[in-house]
């Protein structure tokens, strides 16, 4: 064997492809964390366009990166149920789950509405929806009522990128109960680092360039070598630095082996 | 003058008709107060149905006895551009101001095209829209970029009343502080009780029901006296309790009676 490397790290990384298999996995990340590693990609592109065509094609030509694509579905000027199904279809082909970043804030019994109704029809279509969780435990209830006989997943909101965020502290912490009482429906967390070292649960964080930096609305960028080798994340989300790229496909390829990278020097390292 | 009460509320509590006159309020909070002063009604109705038809119904039947019609019109099964036409032209008929309790809940730039764009364009028909503070403040730096301009007004949620909530305790000061630093888009609270006492701002409680109790889900019900006259909020929000009688606008009449009452008390004895 190696000798031990002169870093403070002590516990055990597990890579992607291990953690899949622990037992108490949720099936839908097993089959997540099975996609990340095939295709060697922690990377999730955020799909913010308005034209139902312009996503299609997103998903058509950046799919083989991915592992995931995150969808604004309401965003869109003119979705159509034969829209999703187009979604649908591609995720199928390019081996990719579809994750719609609704974040569901409303009691229980709201969101079960939201969550399967409307014109949306979120539940039909989208593997992964996310949820705040200032209601309270009830969300979660409610989400789980309709999502969990599809074997849909779900993620919390622990932290956000955006400046002057309330989810800090105690809040974050309380988000981490949350989870830790309904594995059955909680995949992980939307947070800016590592919450937890339990390993069945999935860290993702939003706000990733290859240049930290921000917007004029409060948002703030991170690299992805800072948020999957330093903060301990699993997911890299890209919105801007892929989409406002020249070249897309050549962008994603970029933030893909970054993303890449980083996760095989943590675990190289025998993690943190 | 009369004899001061026999109460220990010391401060003057103003009418709804006089608080529409103070110079910092809203213009839109101005409108609505005057609207309650008018019809002598704080109930605004939570018209959570699934049909457009049904919707519009409700606001033409019930729309006499509220000061406000909240609405989640993604959970519509049918919504169309023609639907929020109609429900404009009963608005403006009954003279009642739309609630759409989309409970915003992401960073500016997106919030900027969920209000905006998408299938809804809720910014184009609802009056009121309401927000969560979690993103911090660029979720309402991006909503007023797009409400301000056309006159529309937010509430952000200080309080929930689901069990387990997390907006609580310092969450709802950073709460109050975020409205304070942004009077000309906030127009006040959703709470369970009055955080402030500034009287430009509007205090409205969901979660009312003429009986206490709760649903499965974590729900917690309080009565109109108990949210008006003890928790010195302005408005109830009911739901279930109107929705789920017998005959909603006998109902409706009954919650818009107990609500002016408990109002008018609490006017009479010269506020908390």
């Amino acid at each position: 064997g190696n000798e031990a490397p002169a870093t403070k790290r002590t516990c055990v990384e597990l890579s992607y492809g291990a953690r899949a298999k622990l037992q108490n996995v949720h099936p839908l990340t097993s089959k997540l964390l099975n996609i990340m590693e095939e295709k060697q990609s922690n990377l999730c592109v955020s799909a913010d366009v308005t034209s139902s065509q312009e996503l299609l094609q997103l998903a058509e030509s950046l799919g083989p990166k991915i592992c995931m694509l995150k969808t604004h579905v309401d965003i869109l000027k003119d979705y159509t149920a034969a829209f999703s199904q187009e979604l649908q279809g591609l995720a199928e082909k390019h081996n990719f789950l579809i994750f719609e970043d609704r974040k569901f804030a409303d009691i229980g019994n709201t969101v079960k509405h939201q969550y399967e109704g409307g014109l949306y029809r979120i539940s039909s279509w989208s593997h992964i929806v996310n949820a705040h969780a200032v209601p309270g435990p009830g969300v979660l209830k409610g989400l789980s009522a309709v999502g969990k006989p599809l074997g849909r997943g779900c993620l919390l909101i622990a932290q956000m990128s955006s400046q002057g965020s309330l989810a800090t502290g105690e809040y974050t912490k309380a988000v981490l109960q949350m989870a830790e009482e309904h594995p059955d429906f909680v995949m992980g967390f939307i947070c800016g680092s590592k919450i937890t070292k339990r390993p069945e649960f999935l860290h993702m964080t939003p706000g990733v360039q290859l240049q930290a930096g921000g917007d004029p609305l409060g948002q703030q960028y991170s690299t992805p070598e800072e948020v999957i080798y330093n903060k301990g994340s699993d997911v890299i989300i890209v919105g801007r630095g892929v989409l406002e790229a020249s070249d897309r496909l050549e962008a994603a390829e970029s933030y893909r082996k970054s993303g890449w990278d980083a996760y095989a020097k943590r675990v190289a390292q025998g993690g943190q």
